[in-house]
């Protein structure tokens, strides 16, 4: 997609210049408090593909023109996510994050452990307030602020929903719509359902328009996620840029690993339960799994399903009167989405 | 203060029925949701005097006479309060809160320490989304909404800043105006400034007076903070709810210390330093150190300091032209927190 190279530098350049206004305005507090912003402002820094403020930025350009506004609220999202990493690592004893220490980390170097763990959470915390601030900074009207805001809210709040469910031990007995509902809190609320909502918003979109987008949202966050699973167990790993094998240490709550569970024989049930989730897990284990997950058919099932959601996220928007920038970028997006698999 | 008992009866009904609504719209996505959210609901309903809320009822009533409205925007400082306490126990180590386990520590039950952590930071997170929505669900105007937004944000962010430098490790070379600065930011903020904005933002007060009316909160936000560090080291424990010596054992970072530090003999320095902040220190040393701590100057200086914070915060509003019953409140506040001591 040729739009995503060129607006994530604008991204980039919008998230950048909100932080360095922070770091000049908040800096005379005091020299820690100025380090703890640098921090910050590193973490948010450290890149990715923009994706989620790039759909902000186009779920807008469906109803509107002009796009110098819409850039700097779109930090919003990166912001959150700053957030929500910076207590995620520390939930899941995750030491990196892109390559650099995770947060916690950072600290930790400092002055030990406990004084790492605190500064992660007050770091955390630090980046949910900026989110709101990147909202309230922009040029657009009251309303339009405030609708945004209730979106922001909205989106980081289904999280904290998301995240509490995902972190509960045991997936012996979960069912696929239980998975769903995680997969739909977790990843679709701000991969893609948050952003069409704060775009729309800024838009002063039609309520007709923004139900049909948010349904195209929530397929094409949903199918996100499958083909996250099913790479995170069958790709290779310089096409994922993490461990092949970490989402079966890590025991990662999946579909396709519940469908698994579900199709599989009762012996294999009990193998895949008395390895999941262990860091000590041999190759040949890791394996085994892979072959019960394919033989039990959960690998094609999932496959189905991901096309499913593509396809059901497409045809929800394909009719939709929208302008042409932003739904030929909706439409690239869930073909984006496709190929990743 | 009469006033006080009335209106925290109006406070608690409506952060109980906040709560109330979050648990019956949410309570649909799971069972360990529902959990989280009667969990956090009672945590916020555990009692405190909701002082808090009820000065921004009482900075509105400075302007307007209307108060259905601000009792339920007045809540998301308790829940500023909730989302901070529960971090803070976190960081703190604390195991308690009003006398009933910490939130970490309800989880800790459930599936041991690292989950109870995790579910401590996530419930924090979650009391911190509900402060917006407390705002968002108001009758307010569009932009007033935005204003109160903007200011509890500008609260909740100082907070975050004030409690990364409170748990910077040794004070043995801290002066008056880094003591002072880490008050402000992290007592004087959300105990008056943030309130006083907030009910100001919300009753559209004029600038020239929300300014005094700001003076007047720094004043007996400082003052609110030295008369806890004064009554933690020599009242009776019956009378401030907790026991006379933990500021001492927790090594807490007081202008009372600092002081102390800074007019004591060297030898006494040494004495206090080696014992001040380690959880074993015997009652004798505790004695010890209160006799260096009034001996030295410190105790008179702190209380003299205490009664100039009071006279000052008066003084910027005693001539201020405000409603009968805003002004009347805050005169009596000021009054109030003198008699603390």
């Amino acid at each position: 997609m040729k739009n995503i190279e060129e607006y994530k530098e604008k991204v980039n350049y919008a998230l950048k210049n909100f932080l360095n206004n922070k770091l000049s305005k908040d800096s005379r507090y005091s020299e820690e408090i100025k380090e703890l912003i640098e921090n910050v402002a590193e973490f948010n820094m450290r890149g990715g593909k923009r994706i989620r403020p790039i759909l902000i930025i186009f779920a807008y350009k469906c109803f509107k023109d002009e796009e110098h506004k819409i850039i700097d609220a779109s930090i919003c999202i990166e912001l959150m996510q700053a957030y929500l990493l910076i207590h995620d690592d520390i939930i899941d004893n995750s030491d990196l994050r892109r390559g650099k220490p995770a947060m916690h980390k950072i600290y930790e170097k400092k002055f030990g452990k406990h004084f790492g763990l605190s500064m992660g959470i007050l770091a955390g915390d630090l980046c949910n307030h900026y989110m709101y601030d990147s909202i309230i900074e922009t040029k657009f009207s009251d309303t339009e602020k405030l609708n945004a805001i209730s979106y922001v809210n909205w989106t980081a709040n289904r999280e904290i929903y998301g995240q509490s469910l995902d972190i509960l031990p045991g997936f012996e007995e979960i069912k696929e719509e239980d998975i769903l509902k995680i997969y739909e809190l977790k990843t679709a609320t701000y991969t893609s359902q948050g952003p069409i909502y704060i775009g729309c918003a800024l838009a002063d979109a039609p309520k007709d328009k923004i139900e049909k987008m948010q349904k195209y949202a929530y397929n094409i966050g949903i199918a996100f996620q499958l083909q996250d699973d099913l790479n995170g167990v069958f790709s290779k790993e310089e096409e994922i840029g993490k461990p092949v094998d970490s989402d079966i240490k890590e025991g990662k709550k999946t579909l396709l690993i519940a469908k698994t569970l579900e199709l599989c024989s009762k012996q294999e049930k009990s193998f895949i339960l008395s390895k999941y989730g262990r860091q000590e897990i041999s190759e040949a284990d890791i394996k085994e799994i892979r072959k019960i997950i394919k033989k039990s058919g959960a690998f094609d099932y999932c496959k189905n399903r991901f096309y499913e959601f593509i396809e059901n996220g497409k045809n929800e928007i394909i009719n939709l009167q929208l302008k042409e920038d932003g739904k030929k970028f909706l439409i690239e997006l869930a073909d984006y989405v496709k190929n990743l698999f």
